[in-house]
């Protein structure tokens, strides 16, 4: 039994994190961090929690939660972690960041796309980029894993193996993606506000969103080159799921002609046939969010269009599981050698 | 570990019935059954379940199954179990059953709202009532068990301490209830359809819904004396979740003083406190369904309102889980000596 | 053509006026008052009016204002319009006041519930309640008219012809009312965010809303006598719309019978089967939200339940529209002479 | 005043027609065609029409139709109008068809996307694709008026002005289109019920939905060659609106150079400025489905993307307004000379 601390605990990937962790066997949470509750139930901020959660909020010392825990989450804002790292805190602890934080090697990316100076740019070589199903071997050896982005790892998981094998022009990638609401956070904004978001559907973010040069990033390196692509963010009337609907041209064969329907469905089995959590589905099958809703799951299918030389690639996820707190706790199963599904093997629920 | 067998696998309740049996470690479900799509793979019906359930469905043989299982459940129209059951059904396993044939005690009753014929009335007297809360130790010892309906579950337990102790009037209750459209189940009607519920909200079967006498009934034994009461469902554009609203008179004390709220809260503790699946609000707390949701938990709270000498008390539940399935493997734990709430640790998902 | 000022015309019930006034032929809106925008036009905060409303908002100042319009339209907090208003602004300009300010004749009550002072209760008697069916006469000389609430507006004209005809006994009134979420105006609170209220419902302000005695005065002036009832208010995922179902004792006829439904279908004719925007239903029609959104109508429908002698009355209508802006409009058009429908003749968007 | 028919009045389309007809000076309804439900009132299948439509349902019978009005709305599964249509009923009565029976010039294209033989290709040729932005004056002159699809229109709009002047490559563009449920029509089908469609959002139709040749067709007429795109709908749980995203690479100048925002701006302009439906949005501003719900406007915006060389172009409508009734009576309007907007006048409705 090890013990966690959450720093971030009342945003709502914070709140799925303690859901998730009251499933696993091996893990008791001892820190809900919360600068904005601090000394108030965190079932009075998440009353889902009533009589499950008897703690109270707690402030954000890392310090003091490196001395008590084994392993931290934080899921806080962009810059929180890099301002408060230091070596003797991750002497002593582990770290699963689920902020952007050092998710990006070149740090002037980071600073670039994000606005903000990195505060402490020593650890990023160190940080691994927790995209279990790529990097697992990685993941088990590190102290300090940035977990991805709930957009980036449904984007990339969908197209990653077609990169890697080169079977699509990685350039002619256009990634169209839906979100459910949640994503945007639980702050209190008009834009969020339940009469702006229901019956409404709007892009946001066009050729801007910060989650962009992180796919490109993981994508370059299964390319190995440089990879530049279009991502546009959609907000859809829903609380959970992301919905990645990807377009890339197929790269054509020596003689020609374009890979086939189950060439491809090959390379994808390839890569996720002996993964728990990526379904590749049946050819013509189209994922949908509610199918993984409240699991750890990614669903990924795919259309080719003879017409056009372009496949369709579609990946669907829940960002609050597999997009945030679910692959949060892959990881530190990962990194603690613990069963890789441990507290995961959440049933999608339907409806 | 046992085996269960589902008759009506394809409906809502079945599914749930799946999810949560998934996760339970002392039962393996042995029979998907559905009429309408026999031989086909569950997981095409429902394709959360793809990856993991692989079996194909079967028909609704009862008596081949009772060869083969421990444990059936019947999530079933209406007549579909009085029609086939037999004592050498009963004599080889248990029956949980989840619709009303087993419910109501009057025949007289069940053929007036239910305006059917009752095929088996020679098993109504050995059938348990299955709410746990109230008739725990002959849910035990029982082969039958009617599982209540999920508009019935929330409105008796809602009200129950205070009509056992004849603190309000059960004469003057008055139970206004809304549920999410999944109540409706998967029947592909008109009335059912998205555009026809989002956005919309009505009463339905106003004085005459079937689960009004069962509700009274139970409220009937609790109260010692036959009550009459008003009962009006409404369908909310939400998938899941029951919330009941309900009105009664409070009784005057011997000095013509109303009780407090203190001593109002003190006779829910009193029948509730130990129960793990009820969760009294602290007072000035509303219950919201989705504190509740994917759970088998029932929040209750209420208000007084001293100008009327009313009491307001409301109840929240799902009612895929304890309006259904969840209530459904509640009982199941009992009648097999489980413990009460292996299966059924699912923590509300929110958002 | 006459002059029309909004102010709050950034809040949704302001949007609401512009959307309908757009489409007046005898009125043309001069100011777009909204504190919080100055200067800002108003298409920027609503682009649903882009190219169709060029102004920029401007401030709250009534004073001016008066010299300007012919009416005014305050959409704005409680306390406002009392707080500024003034002989000189009320000789020049009239009124149709949105907020509360006005609706209570007794200033103890509403100081009572709404816990502000009272800044100018010498014009409460001069205010004539805008429930334009109960008191069309005095509307149209009135200078000063008091908006009903979107609550008030259909609890009160779903129990008006009962209780003015004696066929019920007003204190057993229970009134059970469910609303979407614009009721709670643009504000950008958490628990107005869209993943707290999408897939939830709950009830608030028990015992406590503040509609509550608006409702009891407008019903004890039908009743002839004072009238005490229950009112609670549910929060809904949906938009738009109002639905109230409401529970009384029927009264019984001097032979001890109850009252036929067509008896009670023939006081519901008697009272509205001439007023416009007043749909009666035919007997066992339950009215539904969707039916009247965007328009100014309000559909009632009844169920008698003999088992227990009360009848369950159900009115619908859009919050925005008759339970606001429609209303205020309609109470316009009666001040000003034009006919009563100049405006309002939006027929139902559905779905 | 002329004389209207609808067939296929009871779809959601059809009422749609009738709210919009309601309210228009000049059109009378005259027959409410249904063959579903012939003779039963139709105020009973769309209760939004209470106390507003008196007429019953009549059958789908053209010729008689074509005797009593001036023009017939068919909004009709596809092959129905085709396989009724006479010379005789167009030399005496107009027609605007909602289905897709003359929209595709190429008789082997509709019946290869389509899956059914055309019963009249004699009257493809005169008929006149709908699109009043864009065919206005042939609009004027004829007696067939195919109104494009509810994607098309949305489509084709957004991407119009820079395919005509040559700014992006037609080939390059891709269509991620998202529509609320409306457009999938009024069928009791279990994928449209509200617990399949709420809180889940999927693609269908991947490369192979008919509205793709139509696209195809239109903007080939605007490049002056063949156009092959790429068209993915999408399924959005909300009503109303159609939000599509395209993807287009841009033509660089001569000098090697993309053009500047302004310049696509300029483009737009020059199509748009004048069009009363068609708001282009300021640079930076995304369209949003609700800004435009229960209007006949378009909304388009873009996004410049230097880095890939790419544009994002995003237009929104109402699919029941601008994408099919109102559109359609725009068609109308044209044919008989009435004010192009007459009828169509509503104000965007928001929340």
């Amino acid at each position: 039994m090890i013990k966690a601390g959450i720093i971030g605990a009342t945003g709502y990937a914070g709140n799925e994190l303690v859901r998730i962790l009251m499933g696993h066997k091996e893990v008791e949470i001892k820190w809900y961090g919360s600068r904005s509750y601090i000394d108030k139930p965190y079932a009075e901020v998440y009353r889902n929690m009533f009589q499950i959660v008897d703690d109270v909020c707690l402030d954000d010392n890392m310090e003091e939660l490196a001395d008590q825990v084994d392993v931290i989450f934080t899921a806080t804002p962009q810059g929180f972690l890099a301002g408060v790292l230091t070596e003797e805190i991750l002497s002593k602890t582990k770290i699963v960041d689920l902020s952007a934080d050092f998710r990006i090697k070149d740090v002037s990316i980071y600073e670039e796309w994000y606005k903000i100076e990195h505060k402490s740019p020593q650890f990023i070589e160190e940080a691994v980029y927790g995209l279990c199903e790529v990097n697992r071997e990685q993941v088990k050896k590190a102290r300090l894993v940035a977990n991805p982005g709930c957009y980036t790892t449904c984007s990339i998981l969908t197209a990653y193996p077609l990169v890697k094998e080169g079977l699509i022009d990685p350039n002619t990638l256009i990634v169209d993606a839906k979100s459910g609401t949640s994503g945007a956070g639980r702050g209190a904004k008009l834009p969020n506000l339940f009469c702006e978001v229901n019956e409404n559907m709007k892009a946001y973010g066009v050729a801007t969103h910060r989650h962009t040069p992180e796919i490109e990033e993981q994508l370059g390196y299964a390319a190995g080159k440089p990879v530049t692509i279009n991502f546009t963010p959609h907000l859809v009337p829903m609380n959970r799921g992301i919905l990645a609907t990807e377009y890339a041209t197929l790269v054509k064969k020596p003689d020609g002609s374009l890979p086939t329907s189950e060439e491809i469905k090959a390379v994808y089995d390839k890569y996720y046939a002996n993964e728990k959590f990526v379904r590749v589905l049946d050819p013509g099958q189209c994922p949908e969010t509610k199918w993984v809703e409240g699991s750890n799951y990614v669903d990924i299918g795919f259309q080719m269009d003879a017409r056009t030389g372009r496949i369709i690639m579609m990946g669907a996820l829940d960002n609050l599981v597999k997009g945030a707190a679910g692959q949060a706790v892959q990881n530190m199963n990962l990194m603690f050698g613990f069963e890789e599904a441990e507290g995961l093997n959440m049933v999608p629920m339907f409806p």
